[in-house]
């Protein structure tokens, strides 16, 4: 895109030159690249980070393999298969010229949509389950937004955890449905909004009040996690769907000593770029997908080169949708 | 008081025996027992916490000397002036029996409005400026209610640890002269609430942008204190006197790492009643109180057996004026 708007206006598919990898350059192939949200947030120019420079290719998540390397290129196979290990790279491309400390290489039999879409959602959940609160097995953790990227991979960490994973989820058609898949990929519980404001189970103790709450829509919605805080607990924002601000009681802040901050998996590895926190998470979660403990978000896979086909779909309700939608690019050539 | 209610009610004058101290205790004969918010919320049954049993005696603050001692007694002497060292012990009183380790001794010639008010607003103020965020020299802290008790303690503070001071206050008569007596406390920047939705004092960084905003009103007041936190900027709520809640946007929360909570200065002491932080803090405040170099807060004194004629004042507006109202003990007998 050469100027920020809508996805479909702006976009173009653009033909280029294949260029040749020198010294420490990595030639890859991408065999799929998601659409997140922030994608299409920083294409519209909502995002506080923007590309460089104009014209730029949107797009920073991949799974790729390698094609060509440079010959000071160390640590690396021709084949293997690598994701990014920075965000920004402009990924929705059929082949990407990067550098080797750009990248980072997963098990070539990891699926192919959870190695796209390991680096953001996943750890997102991740660190948020982890660098807010300690929790301790049979601790409550609670979210709205329970069926997006993040939240299906809250649910399944807080499974692998032992931790109850209460998911919170607008009303909607199908919803039996959703619920049964969010119950099984780890939920405790689903509510929707309205059943969250009127359920029991917490005021009879049969569920354990939240100490985490997680928030990716605002408004009322976050109230209604918030309320139910326990002493001490902590809600952490990292989205607003609902683009409406939270409302906080004032008596929970000062009487419940709650905690309210926010959570950005970009500012995080960007100052955590080589930490062996980063080093440890990206093993552990792989490990944990190639055991099937952890599975990558519903999606829909879009043709790479169709994409104006689909766009409606892929581009505008991306979202909105319970789908992640991701595109492969390996029917191109 | 018997029951809970508006103070004009509810609050009856009792004659009791003067009783005799034993083993540990001490009779206290009261000298000052200021007015707190939170008294009035205690007496209405809108506070967290209540007295164990009723009939109660209100008040948690007070200056007295001491009377008579218990034949067990250590570290007191006769006539020495003593504060509470503990909240909920009914100081609306004329004479206290309190055990020991309720009371703390202090200077016989601290003024004794100061002293009545020291163990509430000014170690609110003290924490909420140590606690939540390391401040160096030079940083900008933001208070709304500035001309609040614990706001003029805040003010003082400030300028002892050479911290920019900016106070909020709502539009109001004679405000150039509050202004003025804000200044003169150590006030940096004293704005109204319209006054500080205009400014252009922090985009042209001729003040730096607030690292600590400190919040005792909620609603509007609150979101625009918030919105002019830096960076990691905190902000810490220890009051609503608008009664109504705080609206946050959620794009500050993620992309600008702010941090929301609260403090409650009556938790904080349960949880370090012997601690060296509180004692340091407590010598500290009274240190800077012999060298007049923090004053007690604006008050009226009011003949405590009079209390009724002055009832409305005291008790009513107490929450609504600039000043403190301290009951005064000392021409009663």
């Amino acid at each position: 895109f050469s100027g920020n708007g809508e996805p479909l206006q702006v976009l173009e598919m653009v033909e280029e030159e294949l260029p040749e990898p020198e010294n420490n350059q990595v030639l890859i192939r991408v065999l799929m690249a998601p659409i997140n949200p922030s994608d299409i947030n920083i294409i519209q120019g909502r995002y506080p980070l923007q590309p460089a420079q104009l014209p730029a290719t949107a797009g920073n998540e991949f799974v790729g393999e390698i094609v060509q390397m440079g010959d000071k290129v160390e640590n690396f196979a021709l084949k293997e298969h690598v994701v990014a290990y920075e965000s920004g790279l402009g990924t929705w491309s059929e082949y990407l010229l990067l550098k080797a400390e750009q990248i980072y290489a997963v098990p070539y039999d990891l699926p192919l949509p959870a190695a796209a879409t390991l680096t953001v959602n996943p750890c997102t959940a991740y660190r948020m389950l982890k660098d807010f609160i300690q929790l301790k097995a049979g601790d409550c953790v609670i979210q709205n937004g329970a069926n997006s990227a993040v939240g299906q991979a809250v649910h399944q960490l807080c499974k692998h955890w032992g931790l109850k994973s209460v998911g919170v989820i607008r009303e909607r058609p199908e919803l039996i449905k959703l619920k049964q898949d969010l119950l099984r990929l780890g939920a405790t519980e689903v509510f929707t909004e309205e059943e969250l404001v009127r359920t029991q189970l917490f005021k009879s103790n049969c569920l354990p009040k939240p100490r985490l709450a997680l928030n990716c829509v605002g408004g009322e919605s976050a109230s209604n996690i918030a309320k139910l805080l326990d002493y001490q607990g902590i809600m952490v924002t990292y989205g607003g769907m609902a683009r409406k601000p939270i409302t906080l009681p004032i008596g929970p802040l000062i009487f419940k000593k709650h905690i309210y901050q926010g959570f950005w998996i970009t500012e995080w590895v960007k100052r955590n770029k080589n930490s062996w926190e980063r080093s440890y998470m990206l093993k552990d979660i792989i490990q944990l997908m190639m055991r099937k403990e952890f599975i990558a978000p519903k999606h829909n896979l879009i043709p790479f080169r169709q994409y104006k086909a689909h766009a409606q779909q892929a581009l505008t309700l991306a979202s909105k949708t319970n789908r992640k939608f991701i595109f492969d690019m390996r029917e191109n050539e």
